[in-house]
């Protein structure tokens, strides 16, 4: 199958650090490459790839140390991508709805998958307004928000197997990953840290948007034995890092709409406490890669128990539901899907029923 | 002629305070109202016009307190503009390039006037990707950097002539309009008034952007007798500050691509102090209606001498080039302009010249 990828130009493909978006691109990019398909990816030059790369700007652009109109590469890539349409058999883009209203005039099919939050109200007019274009979902409650959306399927992320390894011994300190941001709760994670004494590693980025937010709240918290803060790191450091751990903590207060740190910790054998928020119930098996807590006072005890949970348990939920293998093989089927039946009959809005049976108008 | 104007949604149309960009839409808008034409209006829902206003979203964007996503309304917005361009002979955008890659494929030909400055590395691309697109630069001054772009004429802004009224007694102090922002050079103003030892009236918005340059650089200049700060400005809270002025200063340090409180000012009888840049000489003539300086000293010393000036030629200049009847007949004649020519051709973009020539391929 001939296939475009379209990723975010915030970062390469694969991210030299930290960037969900792009990091999931990739591992479907290559593992669609893997399975012998044709795939061509318009991403940041910076990027690495075994497809065909169409570098849409010279580098990503958030390492960038000047304010730059992301709009301008953004939208000379949308006339790239439709202008070479008809070599496609299909176009997968993971900008959320920028390439909507080029799609409408296309003849290539669109699949956009969504990697963050829907529950904005703002989101509401430009989904309803192209209620027909086909979506994928990374978690079924990312999707709450837009329940009458034209939703293909919910395809959980995947990692490469051999990207992280298992670690069976238990460690002796909590680990946090992710961004410093108010919604990913890592001032709860130093609290009960402290709480049930136990060190605590942080591998977290710091972006221009929360600096001040980091000043403020994080960095006062910081100055405390127990404490390491690390930054963000790259992936032979955060195999060391989770896999050397006792527990992740993941207090998330937000609708996390998936959390790749989740599985990578899983791959690592590490088991996780987390806020049941999002997605996190449909990634973590309570009581047997983790638990998932409604309170703090909850939080604390479950990590008490965290010494009772099997680590190879972790690396095989990890191996059976969150290989890019297998998140290839659902992208494919949803490509299948789409291509398999009659394709550009538009139809009114209130005729589109969810999921397959929508999949028609796309 | 049926005419679409599409304006940004980050501040009603016209703005209630402060927006350059949705004020000179509103002037354009409202003039060719009144020359017969049956104009549509793309805006946010709480603007006021005499064409037919298409709501994009319930309230102008930018006054919204919470964070948002841009890109969604206006995804939505040009869904709507251009599934209703056969309604239109021409679509008037001011979103710069955002509709480029629709345009490619509408048959309504899109004319886009630029209200920024374009001498930022990342906006060539697009530019050349869209160089057969019809532009539109609010000063010869705006569009050096891109030479080589469809350039159909310059039209700079103009305003209604009784907005603003003539003042013919010289004031007794200086005065400022316009955003802080270290391009603006309100630092600048504050010390030259000091060291002429005139007061200084200052009417200037903060934007989120520039909280913290004005707290650090601006804030603590402003502890000073001869220094008021206003704040934001209405029309007719700036007919006053303006036209009882004794000059505006502009010592804007930046490409500056036409700057709309110099014309205002011209308008009230207010001759302007101002630095050598961007559009500054196009606007200023150098001894009647003000004075154009390339040092801070020279622009001291110009202050002196503005006394000598008479205030009359000042409103007699605004009136004979800077009125929104002149600007409305501008664009009727770029309009015709570009439907005069076949269009719709498309012609590799080495083969472009510049004006006139190359708007047959719109």
């Amino acid at each position: 199958m001939k296939i475009a990828q379209v990723a975010p130009l915030w970062e390469s493909v694969p991210p030299v650090l930290y960037g969900g978006t792009e990091r999931v691109v990739s591992f479907i990019t290559e593992e669609l490459v893997r399975q012998g398909h044709e795939v061509t990816l318009f991403a940041s030059g910076d990027s690495t790839t075994k497809a065909r790369l169409m570098p849409m700007c010279p580098e990503a652009l958030r390492p960038s140390k000047v304010a730059i109109n992301y709009d301008a590469p953004v939208t000379a890539m949308m006339e790239k991508v439709f202008g070479a349409a008809e070599q496609f058999d299909i176009i997968h883009s993971h900008l959320e709805f920028i390439p909507f209203p080029l799609a409408r005039r296309s003849r290539t099919p669109l699949l956009t998958t969504l990697h963050t939050r829907l529950d904005l109200p703002e989101l509401v007019p430009v989904f309803r307004k192209f209620a027909d274009l086909p979506l994928v979902s990374i978690s079924d409650a990312q999707r709450e928000p837009l329940p009458w959306a034209n939703w293909q399927s919910t395809i959980h992320p995947g990692l490469p197997k051999h990207l992280y390894t298992p670690h069976d011994n238990q460690g002796r300190y909590l680990v946090f990953l992710g961004r410093v941001a108010p919604e990913k709760g890592l001032d709860h994670a130093i609290e009960i840290a402290k709480q049930v004494d136990m060190p605590l590693r942080i591998g977290a980025k710091i972006d221009a948007q929360h600096a001040e937010y980091y000043h403020t709240v994080i960095e006062p918290l910081l100055d405390h034995p127990l404490v390491e803060f690390i930054g963000e790191v790259t992936d032979i450091e955060k195999d060391d890092l989770l896999g050397n751990a006792y527990a992740m903590l993941a207090p998330y207060d937000w609708p996390e709409p998936f959390g790749l740190a989740l599985i990578e910790s899983l791959a690592c054998g590490t088991p996780i406490v987390a806020y049941r928020r999002g997605a996190v119930p449909e990634i973590i098996d309570h009581g047997i890669t983790g638990f998932i807590c409604e309170t703090r006072e909850e939080m604390i005890q479950s990590i008490r128990h965290v010494s009772l949970l099997d680590r190879t348990r972790c690396r095989q939920a990890f191996e059976a539901r969150y290989s890019s293998e297998r998140m290839g093989q659902d992208y494919l089927k949803v490509y299948e899907q789409i291509l398999g039946v009659p394709s550009k009959t538009p139809a009114p809005v209130e005729n589109l029923a969810t999921g397959l049976a929508a999949s028609g108008q796309a």
